[in-house]
């Protein structure tokens, strides 16, 4: 039998430990035969320390049980930290000037070879490392970037702490209310074909909470959405939820942006600046093409439609008379990089997002080059060069369609093309607030408004009427907060008045009958005294995934699902047994 | 428009802020018309303030809006803190010693009159509280309750923080086990006729934690069991789970104590002793007929056997010759308190436990006295005297059955006693360790052993060879921790070795085919590499039920659900719509 416990962790010893006599536990991270001596490299979560086993000091039966050890193996050492010599030191590992002489060793328990080597940028697929999750997680950059997570957490919990937050549990068994994303259902076994929804986010009950008088409350909340998935969603994911009474959206963006800079100083020792960037919802569609902009580099959409409305290009001319527009980005000095067949496929992009061409300009000394430029006179050629500050050598990029279409592609392209020409200065963290979002938009297929946001964030106070009259119009009181080109969270103040609350739901077409089915406890709350109250959400597995540097969401949580929403390690979800289903009254329609 | 922010909390007022102008927001608690002054008392998380609006200061238009004003109406007051008459200082509260006199009164939103009083000890029926139950929490017992929640979460979590633990958000959306406590399933529209389970908890997680590597986690994990439910169960809560690697069982118990202690230091002021008592599984069953006793009064069980097993009372002798026994419990001074017909009560109340009779004597000055004091002889009346230390006054009770018979009932009457007599010191937290706890139980009905704790408990290994004799000889290395007579939590070691996990199944009747199906994951993860890992998981919500000094385990929950897994305020679980069950390819049978 081996001994429990340890003196040290293998990564924490270092020169001021020689001399002493340690105990470590570890897995086996390579072993090396060099002359009668045996090599071992021992990890655990803290890092790696180099572990000699001679005859001299660990005697014939201790070559002898290393002999027998392989690649992660468990083991016990117990032996003391010596100097290396100063031409061996291992420069690549923090305890590289110092290595543990063994004086006994025991395997504690052994291992198969594992399917693939634990170390960083393994070139295993993500399916098997899936699969393999507890041996994935053995990896240091996995485990590093979930103790950032944990670090994160606690961050956040510490200041909300100190600001006077209060952490409150929500229910996960709670009720559907299909307005928003598709529910997770629960069915009861206690009340025959009805049936529990996971929450996609504790929205209605912290508005409860600040009926309750709670006044300021937090929770690191798991939610749902039984959604298709996409590279950064998960059908569960972990938000930051927050929501306060009686603060303004000035207070509260602020106490936000305190938070953000807490944990970045912590987690990366990063000063950012406050207050952060804002720009309103119209301007990040404008200048971006999107409501999420990565303002780490420039490439802004130009509007040249006044320039080339009346030229004899005609897809531009009939994109304006069409009620549309033209639009360009200037790539700076990427003449040269692309070719004709470069651009092709930069137009087969933009397609994807309903482009339905790509027209471009190449600038040189002696002005603009490309197949179009006939159409357009000296003047207007001017006005191009001018508005969008072309130099010899940049590239310019042009679509004419509907605002929609050439916001979407152009968004699209500009953040494609940087990344292509590695515009970004990936040790910068942008933060920027979206704010004065519509709170309404006009689904054509479904005929009907949805809410930008959710159902329950206020209307500006101004715009109240313009819910009768035209609804697109109608300013909401939300404000994003965008790092980086990703939507990390949305605020909001809320509606928190009856009348107002009983209008929205008229607009968005649901049904009084079913408003007060699903919703009836918040309208009669609203009945009891409610108070002014609003909050914000935090994605923290995106959160995580910005901070630690990383381009996959599933990095960031210890047991994620694939795309199809599976769990490859233990095959969840399954078949349950003919019993499971008759108790719960349900029957499977094949 | 009334406006946002305040100066103060209601509750923080002093006599330090005598002279300052404040800004308070809050709700009504109660109005007073007194000489042309009105007296508001408003309250907010904090606690409760008097204002005053006089004519003079507030002007007529603010005695107008305070005339208006009703109970729960959320208000914002402008106006100058004064110190009352001495006179008229209000003891009961906090800020008794000053009040606000009002310069401006703000009406921010309405109030129907509520269907109950927001105050504590209201007389509401639960089922109308947990309607209503944005309103129940604002009474302050229900905010301390909760507040002391976070307050005991945050404490564990510093604690653990500080000890090198590391948090993991494990699945919810996991894979349905049987083995246990019947699963919440929950369909999946991906894969037809699949399923998720809800955790029971994190168990297989945290242990595949270990096998990664992660040495020490922790996680404050939501739990859900779809059980027919009793007064201290939900069907969804949350426990500590706490995971350790390398460390064996004494250092784990003393890192809970450690745990412990400092949680009762902060939030009750309370200096506990460690290490903490320690009482064998058989002990406490013996001594208290329970596997959690409360210690914090006697009356222990006694057995009797050897005194009574010859006496002419034949369902004594009877007992003991049929391999039962008899034990008897001393009610110290009590023969007075209990008629004959207070006896009888007490024989229903132990015939719910499966007892046929109580058998009882009182001590009086010449000796026992009773109708069946006649079967015993000289030397058996002075012996039972003797070994329940019995003195005049006292009332001693007696059940002859078998062992599990006669240790259910007298345990449960010994509490109820307790209870009646008032004999519990209900300021003291008597902490418990259960030790050498029985690996499995045999269940007659089933035909087949279970495991005491769960299936991935280690064996002692001594008593290994005993899985294929004796198996219900065989001892855990497992432990309890017991607060005040509450199953607080439960700890072991765990299976780390493939092939003692497979012989457990076996022993638990789990077909080969079964286990690999459903816990191959884990089999497999043993062979490569697993760490002798153990842990404990602790019930939050009972922790914080028996430190906020209460009986109903919904106290501790913002939204809890009823005996029949109800919300009461959202009308969770609900019916859904055709189209949601059609896609997840379901169908319920009538």
């Amino acid at each position: 039998m081996y001994e429990l416990g340890r003196s040290h962790y293998c990564g924490e010893l270092r020169e001021t430990n020689v001399g002493e006599t340690v105990q470590l536990k570890g897995w086996v991270q390579k072993r090396r035969d060099l002359g009668g001596l045996i090599f071992l490299d021992l990890r655990d979560r803290t890092g790696i320390v180099q572990v000699v086993v001679s005859p001299e000091v660990a005697g014939e039966e201790g070559l002898k049980t290393a002999d027998r050890v392989r690649s992660e193996y468990v083991l016990d050492i117990q032996g003391k930290v010596v100097a290396r010599a100063e031409g061996t030191y291992n420069k690549k590992i923090p305890t590289g000037t110092i290595e543990v002489l063994a004086e006994k060793i025991t395997i504690i328990n052994q291992s198969k070879t594992p399917p693939f080597l634990i170390e960083d940028n393994v070139d295993a697929s993500e399916e098997l490392r899936l699969k393999y999750r507890y041996l994935d997680l053995r990896r240091p950059e996995m485990y590093k970037t979930l103790k950032m997570r944990h670090d994160v957490s606690r961050i956040i919990r510490n200041f909300l702490d100190e600001h006077g937050f209060i952490d409150v549990e929500t229910p996960i068994l709670t009720k559907s209310t299909p307005e928003g994303a598709r529910d997770y259902l629960v069915p009861s076994r206690v009340h025959e074909g009805q049936f529990y929804a996971l929450p996609q986010s504790p929205q209605l009950f912290k508005q409860l909470l600040m009926v309750a008088g709670f006044d300021r409350y937090y929770q690191i909340a798991r939610c749902f959405r039984d959604e298709d998935l996409r590279a950064d969603r998960q059908p569960e994911f972990t938000q930051v939820d927050i929501e306060t009474s009686f603060m303004d959206k000035e207070e509260l963006i602020a106490l936000m942006e305190q938070m953000m800079k807490t944990v970045l100083k912590e987690v990366k020792g990063i000063d950012i600046e406050t207050p952060f960037p804002r720009m309103t919802y119209d301007d990040a569609m404008n200048r971006y093409g999107s409501d999420k902009p990565d303002t780490r580099f420039g490439m802004e959409l130009v509007d040249v439609g006044e320039i080339v409305k009346d030229s004899d290009f005609k897809v531009f001319a009939n994109a304006i008379s069409g009620g549309g527009m033209v639009k360009a980005i200037n790539v700076k000095g990427a003449a040269e990089k692309y070719s004709r067949k470069d651009i092709d496929q930069l137009t087969e992009y933009v397609s994807r997002y309903g482009a339905k061409g790509l027209a471009w300009f190449k600038v040189e000394e002696d002005g603009l080059k490309g197949p179009i430029v006939k159409f357009f006179n000296e003047e207007q050629q001017a006005g191009i060069q001018k508005t969008l500050e072309a130099e010899v050598g940049d590239l310019l990029l042009f679509v004419a369609d509907s605002k929609q279409v050439v916001h979407d592609s152009l968004g699209a392209l500009r953040l494609k093309l940087a990344k292509d020409l590695q515009l970004i200065d990936e040790s910068k963290f942008n933060f920027l607030w979206i704010v004065d979002w519509p709170l309404l938009e006009f689904d054509p297929e479904a005929g009907r408004y949805f809410a930008a946001h959710h159902p329950f964030t206020m209307p500006v106070r101004e715009d109240l009427p313009l819910l009768d009259t035209d609804p697109s119009k109608v300013r909401a009181q939300a404000y994003d907060i965008v790092l980086n080109g990703y939507e990390l969270g949305g605020g909001s103040s809320r509606i928190y008045e009856r009348d107002i609350q009983e209008k929205m739901f008229k607009v968005l077409g649901i049904p009084e009958e079913e408003a007060r089915e699903q919703f009836g406890f918040l309208l009669e709350a609203f009945e009891y005294g409610t108070p002014p109250h609003g909050g914000i959400a935090i994605g923290l597995d995106r959160f995580v995934m910005l901070l630690a540097g990383r381009t996959n969401l599933r990095d960031t949580i210890a047991f994620p699902k694939t795309a199809s929403a599976s769990d490859l390690m233990t095959n969840a979800p399954s078949h349950v047994s003919h019993d499971q289903l008759l108790e719960l009254n349900l029957q499977v329609k094949l």
